[in-house]
């Protein structure tokens, strides 16, 4: 047996050539709607990167009705049967912002037009309704109501997002304002878009009459919108181009997950996936459907473990397509406090410990019996995940990887316990007031060491644990820090006990 | 109307060669002028890499006279007539380090001609004297007097460059040396460049002799030059390819502008802009004058914002070229020690406030009446700004961002006072020198904890507010530090007092 | 003289397209062994990543023997002649994993063949010999057991890795389990890899027995392989592609190299040699052997310094190729406490000071007189560094960047040892156990203040100015928390003094 040039496709320039045209010269010749024309003809003026990123999409250039020709397995789209009216028309301004208009509060009149100005994932599922399932089961689907709606997480946002003030020896928190709150936590977590009323305004093309939103504008994954559904599709698959190759690279995922709380990108960047990404990822493939691990690509980026359909050249499938980002993850490593087995509902406000508070596990770390998912269903999720690694890895190095892992869950949160415990010191004597005092637990600075333990050091760690990436877990923000902070931490309490006013 | 692959030429390999074609196969062929083949016949084997890094510049390839017959959108040079006796020659070796020879204390004797070794924004100014006087407005432009000239800013300086030594239980302050300085503060700033005399050295081509030079080598951004001027072109058009591409590209202004005092870059790489051109941005085209949003890129990098020129598709401006960054920038968000209006002159050290100082705030926040751009002035920059918003971006959008960007400054602001006033008590108290006792402001414990309160943590809220990269805002280097902070300052304040020497 | 479009190579499409070709295509048609056939035959369905990774590499299209015929400038083994059997056919499965079957503990018999799991060094070295023997006087062969065999060193590994209780008002820590170890610091130093056994494994293929390894998966630089060789190649040569292109990109030393002990490549980011990588290195060749600059690149990876055959376009040699990474540094800036010359044997185990600790100065800075290279040495380094820099710096900025980092050599020493005088004061005054007390150096939380001092800030300082990355230096990571630290170090110690019991 010889090997040639043909042997390899993802390098031969021929064959990405024609990887680039495929991605930009239409299979079939596509049609504009009328309306989507009338759009075009003023927005084309007045917003002209919109018009040109909608252009450079895939929903410019194919109809409904031609996506769903393609065999199931390269179908980027999951309804049964194309939309009507929609079917033969490429999917264009008016198929998207007009879509369902007596359900948008936010519809309004516009050159005999009732548009809207947020799409949502009800519109999207005109074409892909099994994503909008998929994603309603998403913690990330009910991000901003889990913040919301948990006195305990919200009262972190609270000691954050307020203005304090410092007046006789004090300091006071105020609550934040909405526009603060959107700001920050909410940016990610998503807002609450709500129509304020309606106003005029001059533009371009005379005076016109605009409906006025709160929390506009938002991208976040649990937004709020008008119309009552949760989620925003464009927080990943980004404005009008809706690049599956953006969805797929990994900075789309930074934007919420490179922070030290959940460092999951800091954490890849320093990865032997991360590296390779890095160095030979723009010689990838990133558009075709479905991803087949090793042709086009030789190491996976986030999408590739939590969400793609991978496929073996064979054509076997590796993993199916999933928006229920929770879905190959056993454990919930973002520890509010404790790492733990994944909440069973997307809605974790649901949850009550022992001692009543909304929350996972108890403070001192044993996870809550109900509401999380049993140990059946952790071990097919972690098996979907390592039928993955097994496309390039052994099942030896596989099982090796995990067990590091599951140690490094363990640990971390022992270190979290024994910061807690600490603190349970602190609270016990009156040297910060926490729930004994009925008062926040992470509103003082005392109590904010113990929260950067778990938050950021225990958190951190473990998701450098998770995806080999020890650099970022040992010395930037991990092992290094969450044993010294501990010990500082015990060292602040002294200290506060030993000043204090008698 | 249909759509066919003619309409999608950002992404069209045939596009795309021809893209990458016009930068490199000259338009005209050109010349050389007789003195750079001179100097070009030793560099190729002396510092083969300056040569070939200039051979792949425009610079190698066109003249000043083919430059200026472009119409004046396409135009990169903005010279009324092409400077003789080059006008007919690339710019090559001799004509930057040979003009103006006179004015030039560097200029030395070299192979029969006088060579000068910093070419400087006025031998640029030949062909680019607009960029020249722009830049000179620019507050980068002063970096080093503004920093140099400015007790205050200077003493800051001071406690981070200058080595400690601790003997009888007390850590004593050295002034720094001009090595350290240059190689931290002045890094960015700009040293200033002197000539201490020549001296022969040994070179492949037998002895020669050069200038000596203090403060080389520098390319900060306010260098202040043998000649007398101030700047360094190459801080931002690299060395000798000076490539508008790179100028463009968002990691030139990470030189200087990641770190968490001015933490433009790390905002910029989690924010949607940053995600998109992280994914899309090699397809892009970062060298075509004009820049025209929606055609040449679909996400817009630091210069797209803050300095180039930007016209639409249909040819109108949205944003005429500056070299004057400010220009569309309303507030100085880089609070020393609060955000304020831009200063009104580049030259910062002539602010003086109620106190004296040379800031442009008092310490209580409130902004220096003379010496900042007025209410109108700032609208102006803002309309500038929202102008290039609003090419991608509906009208009510850009507002939302600004209404959050705006509260953010207000918000910051309020956790930067509430941190002085903790500092002032403690400066009250005698628990550290402060002003009152004649000293620094920024060289203890407790005082650096201020600093980063609004140097730190101040800033980056309002950088991640401004460049929407909530997720570098909130816990990498944001509100979280920021609301801790201010408490952990009281705290250091109660734990000075309680342990002070009676 | 005219220059045309054939003039600059490195950005002519045409020329580009054959670079790429020259990658992709075999110059020579190449043959697989039998064995390696037979495993293909499995291991394409089984493991088709790892499959479709080496199918990418240049080992999957040539021949040692074709290796071998190019000129020595081009060549990319070292060996002599071409090692039989396997001269000619071209480096798959079997060469590898075959060979020398009976040094391998970890060979076992698999489908009838001899198979070991962990290729090492001494396999690679059948053709790249001299890659090993300079490799394995290399600090990073050595990782494992520079660390392991130190108990200063190991002590501060404990220190971080261990878990913490609290009980009775204290924390106790416990040694850390091997799991952790080799999550943390044995991922980049390298574990110990050991056959613990066979274990029959059901399998696609039926049931088959494998060896059970501990410490494995792992590529850490100082791997302890089960034939007792130091090392993994593929911890920069990753994988099945061994690509010399990732190998030079810098992304991959990020690996170990970014955190704030070792910030290289964090420094490399923000430096004008990282800002020139990422905004013009996608047109750069990066598989070209000799490795051109200017040509090939227009500024240096980590690799064009420390490592690559540089050869000038007229073919001189600016730099051999080594796999020694300390060949061209003068100083080991990764202070361990402080700056020193570099050790003279790779085993840093064998030194030891005054005090009679296993470490390269005294707690007080001084070099140890014995096991250090003496300036004779350090000059030959600095200067095979410098010819580097001068393919595209003139002598006086080579040497006037020098000056600037032996500046910072001295004064970030100096500011370890006010922070060391005051950590003595501590330990003196019986406020922290350390070494009088016969105790870790590093478990307390003062001592982990004084430890971020050298590990961290001194260390961060270095490299931003070795590599001229001051935004990194100053505010990110250095001088500005280096200053500060040391102060707060000192008010540390007042506030234990203040509140010890009595």
């Amino acid at each position: 047996m010889r090997l040639g040039a043909t042997a390899f496709p993802l390098f031969a320039p021929a064959a990405l050539a024609l990887v680039l045209l495929s991605a930009v010269v239409p299979a079939h010749s596509t049609a504009l709607s009328p309306a989507t024309e009338e759009c075009l003809g003023c927005h084309e003026e007045v917003t002209p990167g919109i018009v040109a990123d909608w252009k450079a999409s895939r929903h410019s250039r194919v109809t409904p009705a031609e996506a769903l020709q393609k065999p199931r397995l390269e179908r980027r789209v999951s309804a049964a049967a194309a939309p009507e009216p929609m079917a033969d028309r490429v999917v264009g301004c008016a198929e998207c912002h007009l879509m369902h208009a007596e359900r948008h509060p936010d519809s309004f009149e516009h050159n005999g037009h009732r548009v809207h100005i947020v799409v949502t994932p009800e519109d999207c599922a005109a074409c892909h309704p099994a994503e909008r399932e998929q994603y309603a089961k998403n913690l990330m689907a009910n991000a901003h109501g889990n913040l919301q709606g948990n006195p305990v997480y919200r009262s972190l946002a609270d000691a954050v997002n307020g203005v304090q003030t410092f007046a006789g020896g004090k300091l006071t928190h105020a609550a934040p304002d909405a526009l603060t709150d959107s700001d920050s936590c909410l940016s990610c977590h998503g807002t609450k878009v709500e129509v304020r009323g309606l106003k005029p305004r001059d533009t371009a093309m005379g005076e016109m009459t605009f409906p006025v939103l709160s929390g506009w504008p938002n991208q976040g994954v649990g937004r709020i919108n008008p119309d009552g559904s949760k989620g925003a599709c464009t927080a990943c698959h980004t404005r009008h181009q809706f690049s599956i190759e953006m969805a797929r690279k990994p900075s789309t995922c930074s934007q919420c997950h490179k922070g030290p709380d959940v460092p999951a990108y800091a954490v890849y960047q320093v990865s032997k996936h991360g590296n390779i990404y890095d160095s030979l990822g723009a010689k990838w493939d990133f558009s075709s459907v479905p991803w087949v691990p090793g042709k086009h690509f030789t190491a996976p980026t986030c999408a590739a473990c939590h969400a793609s359909l991978l496929v073996a050249d064979g054509g076997e499938v590796v993993a199916e397509r999933t928006h229920q980002m929770g879905d190959r993850a056993a454990w919930r490593i973002f520890g509010l406090v404790y790492a733990h087995p994944h909440p069973a509902s997307p809605d974790t406000t649901i949850l009550k410990n022992k001692a009543g508070l909304p929350l996972p596990t108890e403070l001192t770390g044993e996870p809550v019996a109900e509401g999380l998912i049993g140990k059946e269903e952790q071990a097919a999720r972690e098996g979907r995940m390592k039928r993955i690694c097994l496309s390039c890895h052994s099942r030896q190095w596989t099982e090796g990887h995990y067990e590091k892992f599951a140690k490094s869950i363990e640990t971390t949160n022992a270190m979290t316990l024994a910061a807690t415990k600490v603190m349970f010191d602190a609270w016990d004597q009156g040297l910060a007031r926490g729930l004994a005092r009925n008062d926040s637990l992470f509103n003082e600075a005392i109590e904010r060491k113990w929260v950067s333990q778990w938050l950021f050091y225990a958190n951190s760690t473990r998701y450098a644990s998770a995806m080999g990436g020890a650099d970022y877990g040992v010395f930037a923000n991990g092992r290094y820090q969450m044993s010294a902070n501990v010990q500082e931490l015990l060292d602040y309490v002294r200290f506060l006990h030993a000043t204090r006013e008698k």
